[in-house]
């Protein structure tokens, strides 16, 4: 009696192995600086919970399986903002982000099917292929240049009979990066000559602070092969309510995903109701938040230009930097600075790029820096990352990486 | 570019047929009792929106992938009080009762694996299982003898050596059947015997009229073996909440649902606030609950036994009966009822048990009746229904079933 091979194939998030170690350094009295995950610290807008105030009826029933009407007719709005032209029918709620992705790998692809994917890439896609018996392969991008799309011939050649699918984050998690015209266009070709669905992974869509949002599913020629999927939670500050979607405009996909969302009956009507609310904000609300992250974008830039050896270039968009930091392995640096560092009782957490990668040997030296700390706490965070890695070059120098290969 | 065999796999609900014809009835003016759906309509207890009103947060965080630690708690106190012994970490929330079956399914067998289930089943059991690549396999049991679980020999020529677990809902849907204690033994010595992991779906553990609730998580024989599904749906008339949990001792088996749970990163935040509060409620709440079922299920009884040809026993369990009509096709006959018949401008929809079985074949003479809808409504309904059997009768007597084989 054992486990099933799939749920065997999945791998934990790396970070869970720092939590005690956290908690350690807490029972010290070190105040420990989270830089490792991705919750926004934004105030969730308070039409959601007053939303939620007045309209709870008397008996919670099941909400429909596809969504609220309503709710989807509110997204339907917001999208066309955005250029996005989706019926209330092309579009499906879901519990979210993460369920939209499982349904959409469960519903275009067949175990063994391959799916060609930028690296570094979101963390989770590894373990929903497992389960889905999907197999993802890395095409590498790099700090050294902002982490942009390889060429179509480096894309091409990592095609093979087997490959059904693309699969991007836009922007990106956790490089960052915003695809450019030229890239979304580049996607679209390969998808056109090889027959590939593209699934765009798009819950960062508001955070970009240079260039312009393109998407694939504003090429016509992809409404049959493009998926789009997209989360409340980071736009709006509202992880805690699980509304996801899932957009397309293929019927016969979309008639299977449904198929998917009858089988678990329906998404929270409470957290419906107060979404529906969000959907009304607009570029008011997100230009103060863009705005905010903007500035703690330039905060860790203005600290991480100053540290020798550290790869960065500045990112366009979301909330993360992925920087090469100067250390042979960045999961040993992360350790040391909850186990054995402090400056006036403070330490930093940050997130180690081995996750980040299929191949878990690869990202060595490098780290998630999710910038969703007030300015202060911020500058105060990188900082201690920089006064951090100083200590760790002169307490562990076989650790440390020769500074001739710096940046 | 095709769809992946397993969502091809999967059906769809036989009742959404009858909706376009629900809604033209209406168009008609007709007044439609739903008989056909398990969605109670007894008021969703005030403390759930009221602790969201005065619990929620600034910023509406992640929860624990696993749940919120003090559900887990209020959750655990209320599991005791039904000799059901669970850790925290012997608990994981989830995004209803789906997610933790289909989590299950996924984490206990491998694509090919054969469970064994007793016949008519919860019809979602069957695309969970599409989904995850597993066989269903079934045993009938039947109306004639309230749906009795088989005895020994039988359950045992249905292994195979692919069988490798058991699949059962205590109380049924859609057959209202309570396992007895000799019932759940015969489960466990079958368990024990071969091996199997055995799921036991307990949503409706409250809802039992005669007889005692015997869980098979109560044999701590099967600890390593026993997985307990559960929900707050039909328990608190919440169903909109997506709050459902899985248990088990194994800790290998939690070990892998917790990577599902993390992959999927959190159940709605607000959902659990509320959730915590219902669990406080005590056997005051659910008596009187448990009194109103009581009632509605003696109204139907009360009537079905005045139809001639009608077989169906007084189930002792959850809201469901499951009758077989003195009809050749009950969907021919649910429809009928649909768009020909009606008294006074009213008429009535009921759930076809085509859905509850493995092959659509089978229970073609079989309806579900959920009483979930208030006395008079409910006699009302009963009414309609008797009446439109006689009218069925001498509208279309070569769909009618002889009278010599009556109960």
């Amino acid at each position: 009696m054992q486990i099933s091979k799939r749920v065997q194939n999945m791998g934990e998030p790396a970070l869970l192995k720092y939590y005690p170690l956290v908690d350690q350094a807490k029972a010290r009295g070190i105040q420990v600086y989270y830089l490792n995950i991705g919750q926004p610290d934004i105030q969730t807008p308070q039409g959601f919970i007053q939303t939620i105030r007045g309209g709870h009826p008397e008996v919670l029933e099941y909400a429909q399986p596809e969504g609220e009407t309503d709710l989807r007719e509110a997204a339907g709005s917001y999208y066309r903002r955005y250029g996005l032209n989706f019926e209330k029918d092309e579009m499906l709620i879901t519990n979210g982000g993460s369920e939209a992705l499982l349904f959409t790998f469960l519903t275009l692809f067949n175990p063994g099917d391959e799916v060609l994917t930028p690296e570094p890439l979101y963390s989770i896609y590894k373990e929903m292929a497992a389960v889905s018996g999907i197999h993802l392969k890395g095409v590498k991008t790099y700090a050294e240049n902002g982490f942009a799309l390889p060429e179509k011939q480096v894309l091409e050649e990592a095609i093979t009979e087997k490959t059904k699918g693309f699969l991007m984050t836009n922007p990106g998690n956790p490089t960052g990066k915003v695809f450019t015209q030229e890239e979304i266009n580049r996607v679209a070709e390969l998808a056109l000559k090889h027959n590939l669905f593209v699934i765009t992974d798009e819950v960062y869509r508001e955070f970009i602070y240079e260039g312009a949002y393109v998407s694939p599913a504003h090429d016509s020629r992809l409404d049959e092969q493009c998926v789009v999927i997209d989360s409340i939670s980071k736009r709006y500050s509202a992880c805690g309510a699980r509304i996801g979607f899932v957009l397309s405009k293929n019927k016969e996909v979309m008639y299977a995903l449904r198929k998917l969302c009858q089988m678990r009956l329906a998404v929270s009507s409470v957290d419906q109701i107060g979404a529906r609310e969000l959907f009304k904000l607009n570029h008011v609300f997100f230009n103060a938040v863009i705005e905010e992250y903007r500035k703690r974008r330039d905060i860790v830039y203005e600290c991480l230009k100053t540290i020798p050896g550290v790869v960065a270039e500045k990112p366009t968009g979301a909330f993360y930097y992925m920087a090469k930091l100067p250390v042979i392995k960045a999961t040993d640096f992360i350790e040391w600075m909850i186990t054995s560092f402090q400056e006036d009782g403070e330490t930093v957490l940050l997130s180690p790029a081995n996750d980040f990668y299929l191949n878990p040997a690869d990202g060595a030296d490098e780290v998630r820096i999710a910038y969703v700390l007030k300015s202060e706490d911020l500058r105060r965070a990188m900082a201690l990352l920089k006064k951090g890695l100083e200590a760790y070059r002169l307490a562990r120098p076989e650790a440390f990486k020769e500074m001739t290969d710096v940046h």
